[in-house]
């Protein structure tokens, strides 16, 4: 039998759907590993600064693919207007301002509903 | 205090590493809603047929910022190896061929270990 995880949660009978936020970077190839360093720390500060962050996993790809971009972040909320506030940050857009962005050449992302 | 969800599992004790896929599409601008539809029920017979994904959550972008992907699939696994199982399946490569890459404009990928 295949575990409930992956079902629907309306099938679960959870009625609470999630918010999932998805953002996937591109660093310049200039990049350095100190700038990830301090884009990953800079991140791991975000979820004891904002309290609607649900979960936060965020990491550097594995390697495993060609062709793939450089680096995920997915954060869940127990809503959109959680989503949003995270969004609106201050914390969130002083990282993003001063460790991510002036390092990012591409940008895809995605929020849905689970 | 923040919860210990969004902690790092080497925090929490918990050593068991997962890895994590992540893939983001844009349709091309024809898609249909029905187009969408098969794909979407496609996914949805994956975990069914695929053992080895722990965790399945896909959706459509939930049109809250401009610019996004339209479609976000993140995937699960309790290893390395579970994911290739999962990327190379029957199953799987019939559902990106039939339903998904054809209607695609646009892919951006990352799988992470977290």
């Amino acid at each position: 039998m295949p575990s409930a995880e992956w079902q629907p949660r309306w099938r679960t009978g959870d009625t609470d759907q999630m918010l999932r936020h998805v953002a996937l970077f591109r660093w310049n190839p200039s990049t350095t590993s100190d700038v990830i360093d301090a884009a990953t720390a800079g991140l791991a500060g975000l979820p004891p600064a904002i309290p609607e962050i649900a979960v936060y996993r965020f990491g550097s790809d594995a390697g495993i693919n060609d062709g793939n971009f450089d680096f995920a972040v997915v954060a869940d909320f127990e809503s959109r207007g959680d989503y949003v506030a995270y969004r609106d940050h201050p914390a969130h857009q002083a990282v993003l301002a001063e460790r991510i962005s002036p390092h990012v050449s591409d940008r895809a992302a995605v929020q849905y509903e689970y």
